[in-house]
């Protein structure tokens, strides 16, 4: 579209490029913050020009961080030798949020998806396998997605693995809770039937 | 949310300031730009700092543009005398496209709206009639919301505009092309029948 001036039109071209932004949000966004103060769009650009220039990836677990090393895995009150394995720093802080794990994570950035021509060497897969042979690691948890991608990433790293060293267990997949039986898509409550878990009277 | 790093954190924040967009849409758009060449997200900084510090209104009709006059106001082909006012610059945009309006127009920013709080005196009426006062204009076209706050807003600016100088007229309100009569509101279809228009064989 023709912008009456080039400043918004550059401004609209570049928000656009965020992802599920076209050029009429775009627009929207940049007018809005035309009626902002001057400085709370500085505020805005600043934020993005640091988010580039000073965010670091952990160097044991490749979460984003400050450092050099993340929070989680400088606490030395964590588990160090049980590693969540996720795809994505999302699922560190779906599961941090819980507020349960208490091991360390290893963020793998994505998933062996050749679809999408990722392999297995696009992701963190060779970190990880170092950590196990390199430090104390006693358990591996797969926490990948449930589809044929996650399932391939979690068999290629346990092919990848030394035979032996480590346990390996993947989270439970099952009918969530509170969730009805009626509502539970086939694949999922078959999954949950065949893992199902003894019962003591207790929950 | 607790995040991992104290600049993601501030990115994600200063993100969700925009319109429509929460902490977990704003966190998605931070780890996007995460992926990015940080020169990418250096581009998109600089837009949205150069929008903040280089754009200004046009002194004749408050539309966005790069320096004092705007390019429509400075065409020469343009009628001058002939005045679209429009809430928004988008409504200019979209006028724009039509390719078919040669006047100018003036950028109201707003509509009257007490229950948002926006008087007479926030939106720029009182410049749109010195131009009236002080220019050769002769015809002024309503080209706002149909809505209260638009009818409100057209029927302040009629009251305070010297009576008898200049023609007004509003855009009209009815049917749209192509639009089917059982899907048109009430409102839409009874003001259609209203404002009928004569026909003469031709469209």
């Amino acid at each position: 579209m023709d912008y009456p001036s080039k400043v918004l039109s550059q401004a609209v071209e570049q928000i656009a490029t965020l992802p599920g932004i076209g050029h009429k949000t775009a627009l929207r966004m940049a007018l809005h913050l035309l009626r902002q103060p001057r400085e709370q769009v500085h505020l805005l650009a600043t934020a993005l020009s640091e988010l580039a220039d000073n965010t670091h990836h952990c160097h044991i677990c490749h979460n984003i961080c400050d450092a050099n090393t993340c929070d989680i895995c400088a606490d030395t009150s964590r588990k160090k030798d049980l590693i969540c394995v996720v795809e994505d720093i999302r699922d560190v802080l779906a599961i941090e949020q819980t507020g349960l794990y208490r091991g360390v994570y290893h963020v793998l950035g994505g998933r062996i998806s050749p679809v999408e021509g990722i392999g297995p060497s696009d992701i963190e897969i060779e970190s990880l396998v170092d950590r196990v042979k390199n430090g104390d690691v006693s358990e591996i948890i797969f926490a990948l997605s449930a589809t044929i991608e996650g399932d391939t990433t979690a068999y290629y790293i346990y092919k990848m693995l030394p035979k032996g060293t480590v346990k390996l267990s993947s989270i439970a997949r099952g009918v969530s809770v509170g969730g009805e039986l009626q509502y539970t898509d086939n694949i999922t409550l078959a999954r949950s039937i065949q893992n199902r878990i003894p019962y003591d009277g207790s929950f």
